[in-house]
């Protein structure tokens, strides 16, 4: 069967890719593993640890991390990319004796690298001076690195934006569609995005406590001892796993993309997204997608791969957050005469609720659970989504996911990674 | 006449609200005028002045801005807003004794009440938060203070958006057009916005001198001693000239929001802004209106009345960005076929140039050169004017007017009149 071939093919070169990121990592550059943030976070309190942004690492960061993102496994691009960009700056910085025998104007200089990082990472400039101002504490300490974070941010967009490596011409990353129609929202939506804020925070701790587990029972086992096996078995079996899956098939990126979008019948159908009599067997599936892909996440990042915990966070954010949306939407089109839903407009083919926005609540809320970020992950979401005008609700549920978060343990997922190590 | 029977009531109504206004200021609490938030600052340093937010304050700010801003001087309501908010914090505190008695707590609570200030006095949930950690030095000493920023702005915009004061239904105060047609910038274009931002930055370390010696010459002149009479001769002397000048007719805000829209037949023309054969009138008139309310305002803010800065800064800056857009799209539309011009679309109906966008990159880089704040600017003209897609532009507005202005003089000018005080 052609079929079984493909998928035969699929699972030897997703073991390949992964198989040989893992050697790389282990065998070359071991600090190039894992998304680098944390370490990051801890250089930059004062730490010495040269060997982390070593040449070596950066060579074998960035091939690793392009071999373990083609290999499909549960893993994004983002944080990896912050660590190569600070490994680079150091790399230069060799060059200029004043900066290279200064530990301090090292720092700063670490700073505004971590800066242009997440710029280019996210394409969002603004996110990446909020993401220094919020997470590193060196910003803090003066208004100068604030201000060269701004700038080296300003450089590093328009770089990005002449390059245009996506050739679309521009920075956001997954553009929502608000049209006139969704500039509204109405009051009663406060109640699932409410629901779906507690559920991004208590998934966003599940997330970090499975993580953390997993971390703790691969060192005290004999995984220990065979990180290149784990890696070839867990991506075999992801590929198996999102070959059953439907919405696992593409790219993470790709599907959150498809989950922002609002269902237009000019644009044609997501795998049946828009489908209104199957609207239920989609919840069903897009609650199963988020959860497999919650474990595999927990178990692959912290794996001797280059991997970062960002864009599989969204992926299970949206999904759940589009699985809310179909739900509201088709107690709306059951019930339209109920109290709760008298604000929407009376036309039976209006749309009143979105979906697609429903799912970029889902990954905010999510997202604040797992980093416990505020301003910054409002202003990225921002810059990703170009939700403007739904300022309002994400920050809500930014706020709610990180006291429900809170509740159950104070510490972000990063914050978790510098303790462990 | 009846033109002259209407100018004389709009003289004796400009008079009669600006000469109440001061003499409220002037007898009741002298502490109203101003805009109020150097001295926040200096407070929230650790200044102790108790008086500047006693209840007498808060009463009389509030009335008197109504009044001044009614009058129809130079001036803007945001800041004095913010002062307001800080009254009534304090006032509040006084209920409980564990805040009234701690002076570190207390300033604590008036760094969250500044924040829900300019969150609500903006629109700009976010833009609070990020003003609080740009401007106020509380913000940086711990993390809880800035969450706790956060929580206040939020709070403090989903009242507004409940109460929804102009029967909007959203936040945002000047919507910018942002169609499929003006997403797109070109490469040419950074040019005008180049000659802008450094325009800005000139312009805006002019107001901050002109500004300044106006203050000396107030406090060292006869006209120390008739503070009610310098405001009715200022509040006449504003009447008669912007009823010359035909931009200044309507109030500052109804301005900048008609500057920032784009030209569109079906919306109809403001003032005649899209007559293609006006052009060079239209440029004409907008550099007066932009001179005129230059000089109007750097006498006005100082005086004894409530009065802020913003407002006006943004109708200077969007005055010489919609000029030197029509100046750009007259250029293109005369030599279509020029090698610079060449990105443009190559139909002679086709919009290239939007000057309604270059009004925003105006007053982004008026208020840089003004208050040479960075991070938060940018988030409130975001939330302002939904100009997502355009970040870069106005980030890169912001920085060049900035080291502009920082080339004529380090400080801002709220740092100018902590320092005269």
């Amino acid at each position: 069967h052609i079929k079984w071939i493909f998928v035969q093919s699929l699972l030897q070169s997703s073991i390949a890719f992964a198989g040989s990121a893992a050697v790389l990592v282990k065998y070359y550059a071991p600090y190039a593993f894992h998304t680098g943030i944390p370490e990051i976070k801890a250089i930059l309190d004062g730490y010495v640890l040269d060997s982390f942004l070593s040449p070596w690492t950066l060579l074998i960061k960035a091939l690793g991390l392009a071999l373990a993102v083609a290999s499909g496994l549960s893993l994004g691009k983002e944080g990896p990319l912050v660590h190569v960009s600070c490994c680079l700056a150091l790399l230069l910085s060799k060059m200029f004796k004043q900066i290279h025998r200064n530990e301090a104007r090292k720092r700063k200089m670490l700073a505004a690298a971590a800066v242009a990082g997440v710029s280019v990472a996210f394409g969002s400039p603004l996110g990446g001076v909020l993401f220094g101002l919020e997470e590193l504490d060196t910003f803090a300490k003066g208004t100068d690195v604030m201000w060269r974070g701004f700038v080296t941010s300003v450089i590093a967009a328009m770089a990005l934006q002449y390059i245009d490596p996506f050739g679309l011409g521009k920075l956001v990353l997954f553009q929502v569609q608000i049209t006139d129609e969704t500039t509204v929202w109405r009051a009663f939506e406060l109640i699932p995005w409410l629901i779906l804020s507690v559920l991004g925070g208590l998934l966003g701790s599940l997330l970090i406590r499975l993580n953390a587990r997993a971390a703790v029972y691969r060192r005290s086992s004999a995984l220990n001892s065979w990180p290149t096996l784990e890696v070839v078995c867990v991506s075999a079996i992801t590929a198996v796993v999102c070959y059953l899956v439907v919405f696992l098939r593409v790219q993470s990126s790709e599907l959150v993309a498809n989950l922002f979008m609002e269902c237009d019948p000019v644009r044609g159908d997501y795998h049946g997204l828009c489908n209104t009599t199957a609207t239920w067997a989609n919840v069903f599936l897009l609650i199963l997608t988020a959860g497999t892909k919650l474990v595999l996440t927990a178990w692959t990042f912290g794996m001797m791969i280059p991997a970062g915990i960002f864009l599989p966070t969204i992926a299970i954010g949206a999904c759940l957050g589009r699985a809310v949306g179909l739900i509201t939407q088709g107690l709306q089109r059951a019930y339209p005469q109920a109290w709760i839903f008298l604000s929407c407009p009376p036309e039976p083919n209006a749309r009143c609720v979105s979906p697609g926005f429903y799912a970029v609540i889902g990954a905010s809320a999510m997202l604040g659970g797992v980093t416990r970020m505020t301003v910054s992950l409002v202003v990225i979401l921002f810059e990703l989504t170009g939700a403007l005008s739904h300022v309002l609700p994400i920050m809500i549920s930014v706020m709610v996911s990180k006291w429900v978060g809170d509740y159950f343990g104070k510490e972000g997922i990063y914050s978790i990674w510098i303790a462990m190590r």
